[in-house]
């Protein structure tokens, strides 16, 4: 898929609306994808994002290493491989493999993209503090790519126990603060 | 509207989907309305959410003082009524006489309960630790209330610049994991 850079200042429009979004990370050679709904912005600029990842997935433990991971956002046709990625440890399984999934080599992290999801946030980590207490880790992301094919992408939002909302109709309600 | 109490261990799954939310504090007599999407779930039990909360806006202060709020969920017919309270400031406007939206006491915190809301949670501030670097809350929610009838909420989730995804179909992917 082509992608072309997303300006760092419009991320926060990406993860805002709370999307599913598959973290990809790198240890030796190996890499893994995490599924995870547990994510907020904190900042505009440079972008900030906060997300939990709990201390018992794989996950963890490359990025409490790495420090380096990319946030991948997938759009509702990748939906039963979102699914089986949030149902599998990198520890016995190759997601990319398993899944078939394309990996491609990002530009200022060491963990891949993945070509399928239409938006990848390469991120690192910047603030760890409230990681024991709450495996929360604080993210900057420090490059942005998109399809620019994309124009409303159809993600999907977690309602629990296996439920997704499909994104639906976009509305327009100018705000007059900025 | 009359409102059910909702089990905590499944608040996550209102929140998770990420939709736009109205944050209500009371603080001297004094209701005051704030519209706010960066949130994001910490626990499922005691649900713990994080939220940011600007320091420039009127919420700030009173969350710092009484410590506690709720976070009310609209869907797509209060559009409107979510802008209007994220456009103005309770430093000047009385914002549920200016939006025509209806208090109701709550059970365990001064601050009302929004009645046009499908969903109310009552939230006590837990952790202030990053508020000062992030302007992050972290609130346990204390108890939830819900409109019963309302089996597909049309949450409404910021795109940024004025543009709302509305949410659409719901589909079942059950997880294998718990």
């Amino acid at each position: 898929m082509m992608k072309e850079l997303f300006p760092l200042p419009k991320v926060y429009g990406l993860l805002e609306p709370g999307p599913v979004v598959l973290v990809t990370t790198a240890r030796e050679g190996r890499a893994n994808i995490m599924t995870l709904s547990w994510h907020t912005m904190l900042e505009f600029e440079p972008p900030l994002v906060g997300c939990v990842i709990s201390n018992g997935n794989f996950t963890f433990e490359s990025l409490k290493i790495t420090k380096e991971c990319v946030i991948n956002i997938p759009t509702v046709e990748l939906s039963k491989k979102v699914v089986d990625c949030g149902n599998t440890s990198g520890r016995t399984v190759d997601k990319f493999r398993e899944f078939v999934l394309t990996p491609v080599g990002a530009s200022c992290v060491t963990a891949p993209l993945i070509d399928e999801c239409y938006a990848n946030l390469e991120c690192k980590v910047v603030d760890e503090n409230l990681v024991i207490k709450y495996n929360f880790f604080i993210l900057e992301v420090v490059k942005a790519w998109i399809d620019p094919q994309m124009k409303h992408p159809q993600t999907i939002h977690h309602l629990g126990d296996g439920a997704f909302m499909v994104a639906g109709e976009t509305i327009y309600l100018p705000s007059k603060m900025k």
